[in-house]
Parts: C-alpha cells; structure tokens; sequence
C-alpha cells in the first residue's frame, strides 16, 4: 500500500509499503488524514519515532461492529490489562501503542489498523472535513475534563495554530471569554471573525492578568510567558510538546506557586457532538490539500508560518 | 553592627556594616540563624541578591507589641495595599520584599527589621534551637495547605536533605507515611529512627509506584527522578529552586498528564504549634554551629554533604 514513513528523521513516500497488519485491530480505509504539530517534531526526532506518520484520520471500517462505516479512532492502544488499563487510565497504559507515534504504523496510508473498541463512528451530519480534527478537538477537550473552568475568571490561550485555536474555541464553547495571544494577525483574524478575543504577544503588558494560562505554543519561549502573564497560585496547561534536551528554569513555578498541569488526548465522544452540533469551526482552517503523493510537500507546507491545518486527500 | 554580606557573587563579614533601618519594621535582635540552601544558592547568584543574607532566625523584638519577647518572623514584607494583597496572597505581593532574599537585609546580622505583623511570639517551651527551624517547617507545612494529603496512597519525599527531612516529618505527622528517597546513608539513617521509610536513590526501581512526589532536591535531576517514579496523573510539588537558565524539558508533564504544584513559604502557626507539641524533632539536625564572626566557615561548612543545618549563635 501507499504509506508516509519516517526513518531514522527522514521522511518518505513509499508507493509500496508492506503495512504491518495487527489482528487484534479492525482495518481502516483512510479517507483524509490531518498534519499535527506532534508530526513535524516526531521528524525532528521527538519520541525517535519510527514508521507510518499520521494520527488525525477519518475512514471507513472494514470489519467488527463498524463495518463499512465512517469512523474516526482513539490514537492509544491500550493493552486493557494492566493496573493502568484497571484504573480506569488506558491512555496511560505503559504497554500502549499511540497510532502513528508510538510502535504503531499510523493513517498516512491506505490503510491503517485500529483497535475496535478505539474506534468511534462519524454521524452522517459530520463530513469528512470535519470528522478530520475529532483527534485535535479531543485533545483542547482535555482541558475541561482535567479542570473545572467555571473557577477562573481571566482565561489566556499562548499560540494562534492549529491547537492553540481549537483550544480557544472549545473553552469559548464552554461559556468562558478566552484571550488568544499570538504572533500572527491573520491568524488571530480568524479567531475574531470567530468571536473570539486575541492580542498580538508584542502588545500584551507585562502586569500579571491571567488565572489561567493554555500553552499551545510548541515552544519553550510559550511557558517563560505564561510565568510572566499568569497571576501567583494560577495554573499554567501545558497542551504541546517539542523536541530537545531542555526547558526553562522552573524557579518561577516555586516562587510564585502556579499550578502546572500536563494535559494530552481527550474525550473522542464530546469532539465528535460538538462537531455535529456546530459548535467548532473548523473547516476554515484547512489552508492546504495534497494528495497522499505529495505528502513531503504537504509536510514542508504545513511548517510555513501562514498555515494551519493541512490535508491529505488519501482517498482521491 | 557585625553582618554578613554577599555583594556581586561574594560573601564578607563585616564587624561594622551601617544596618538599613526601617522606619515600617520592628527592630529584631537577633539570637541565632539557620543556613539554607537558598543561602547558597544567592551566593551564586540566585535572584541576583546584594545585601545581608540569612531568613531563618530567632530574636528577640526591641519595640511593638512583642517588645521584649522572643519572636519569629515571617520573610514576605508585604504592601497590605495592592490588589494581591487585597486578595489575600500576602506572599506573593508584587511589591514584597523578602528579608534576606529581595531588597531586604536579613538575619545574619546582630539586627534585623520585620514588619511587626511577620512577627510572631515564641513559646516558653520552644527553646532556640527548636525556633530557629520554625522558617523551614512552615515551608513544609505549606504542603498540607495547598494539598489534601489524604487523597495520596504512596508519597516520595526526593532528598535527605534539610528540607527533605522537614518536609517529610510534617507529612508523617498528618498520619502519611512517606518514603524519602536520597543519596546520603547518614541522612537516611536520621530520618529512620523517626520511624520515616527511606530508600538510597540508586535502589529506586525503575516503575512508577507514586501518585504524590515532593522534590527537595535543589537539582534539576530532581525533577528527572519525579518524572520516573510517578504514575500518570499523579501529582509533583516544587519545594526547591536553584540557579541557572535551563531545567528539564516537560514534555514527560505532557505525556503522562502529571499535575506539579510550585510550593514555597508557609504557616508559621502550624509550624510554632509542631514545635511546641514535640511533632517535629529538628535540634538532632544541627551538625555544626559558628559565631557570627565564622559565618564565612559556616557558609562552606553548609555546603558540604555530610552536613545537615548549620546554625549561625548571633549572641554568645
């Protein structure tokens, strides 16, 4: 089959790749896939990934329950029986695959193989471009599921990407008037358009404002901010992950007591209502389409400061 | 007056320093001091501190309603008259000075000056030697303040240090049983015979057994170790800074969903209260004492591994 692999922090396009099969999986066909963030750092040599790219996909199931189905799938594979599993945390499973990131081949490809009970199905009022970014949606609804956002009063967002929009977006839909602080004007133009307040990071003063701090930036300059922006005893969401050996100097979590908190995939069951209800927009954030061919362009695209979502038409 | 100095990386005793006085302070003399590692950390240059050093001390107040008595005194000095502090965080005013640490002479001096509402009465039955400690294990006791430790199965205390034996001796004493894990088999031997559970770093198994970490450490390693030993979702507390640009990167925050709670100065009620009811053993502690004229010595001795508090006797 058609597969995007990286090796040893190159990437390829492989016209026939020998897929692993997993028989304790259900076979997806993949109609679209998303590029996320974590793939482009996953080239950089984060997790020193090896194997098929791509965890944001929606397909169409070949066997078990979701037969000839659109679905979309849970990127952890859990081997549900460990203490983890038990405790009711197979996100956390230490036995775990994680689809496209983790010893698991993932949806940059014809075909990619999930386990069933990972697998959600798509209702037919979500269309594919939508059904794409139930794995990002899920993600930003990671933050309410970990806190209680009716607690805080002065909610900032750091990054105007692709997370750092969802995020904003979800804790808007939540009733709270977050403030997204960006680099990009016309990034931060789409999250007005959306209702959404942003400022630019050169205009944002250097008082203490925020209770509530999401780091969406991908970066470490995003948390010496958050430490300069967040209020004493706020707490401080770290949503992304980058490569590298280290970070910034945690004295300012001490001296001024902030709450950090480590926040990662979420609920596929409350991304996959919101998109059927309307409540995220999403399909404006697709900037680019490219055929599975043409994925290493797709992947030097989706690294360009202009854009957001990129896509992969795997099924033309 | 005599005190000790750390001007531009380098510490002097001087027999005659002209004493800032403050007209807003109650005029504290000083009876003996401890030596932190937050001592030896602004010495090389930690918050970039110029002034007399020393914030754990014991004294007797010259003036206000303490006058004559033998007091303890709170380190934060406080505006009482900014929005923090309106908002009940004292501790964390923005204009605060702290004594011994920011735009505040210390305690390592034949004087210091404390805001009288930072003072607080030492009880007969607390002698010197237990109230000079009262700094550290308010520090520790803000442990329980900010956390229900009840909702904890299995705590690791990280360093056998001095606030790694305080800290675990406060959580014991809220009916815990925390292991302490260190480096040093004296320290650990200490802490045994209070009846804390405590096991050498290099026989740490490589699983994840804890759901609450207190790092003392003083070390960017500290944090690596948390990271191992912690099972997803649980929780870190940052008892101890130190100096430089980098720490580790999070990205274990993110993967594993971790909470880390920064934690600095405590209740100096809670901590007199321990001390006077015998909860919290510390003069086994004191491996070494100087006269102020030593301090110099005091300060190398401090550093040294074998060493647990070293206590400055202001007044012979």
């Amino acid at each position: 089959m058609r597969a995007v692999r990286v090796t040893d922090q190159r990437v390829q396009f492989d016209a026939d790749y020998s897929a692993q099969t997993r028989s304790d999986c259900v076979e997806v066909e993949v109609i679209q896939a998303g590029v996320c963030e974590t793939d482009l750092q996953l080239i950089r040599g984060y997790m020193g990934f090896e194997g098929v790219l791509g965890h944001e996909f929606v397909g169409v199931a070949k066997s078990g329950r979701f037969a000839g189905e659109r679905v979309v799938g849970e990127i952890n594979c859990a081997c549900r029986n460990c203490p983890t599993c038990d405790a009711g945390l197979p996100t956390h499973c230490p036995h775990r695959s994680v689809i496209g990131i983790l010893n698991h081949d993932g949806a940059f490809a014809d075909t990619v193989w999930v386990p069933e009970e990972n697998l959600h199905a798509v209702p037919d009022s979500v269309d594919n471009d939508n059904a794409v970014f139930t794995e990002p949606i899920a993600a930003a609804f990671q933050i309410p599921f970990q806190l209680n956002l009716s607690g805080y009063q002065s909610i900032v967002v750091l990054g105007d990407g692709r997370l750092g929009n969802l995020c904003a977006q979800v804790i808007a839909a939540h009733g709270k008037s977050p403030l997204v602080v960006g680099k990009h004007v016309e990034k931060l133009k789409r999250l007005q358009k959306l209702g959404i307040s942003t400022r630019l990071l050169d205009d944002v003063e250097e008082s203490r404002f925020a209770d509530l701090v999401v780091d969406c930036t991908g970066s470490p300059s995003g948390l010496l901010t958050a430490f300069q922006i967040c209020v004493p005893r706020g707490t401080i969401v770290m949503k992304s992950t980058f490569a590298g050996e280290t970070g910034p100097n945690l004295a300012p979590l001490v001296i001024d007591e902030f709450t950090m908190v480590g926040s990662r995939c979420g609920p596929f069951d409350k991304a996959i209502e919101a998109l059927a209800q309307k409540q995220i927009s999403v399909t404006d954030l697709i900037t680019a389409r490219y055929s599975l061919e043409d994925s290493i362009i797709a992947l030097e695209t989706a690294q360009k400061k202009d854009q957001l979502k990129v896509i992969l038409n795997v099924q033309n």
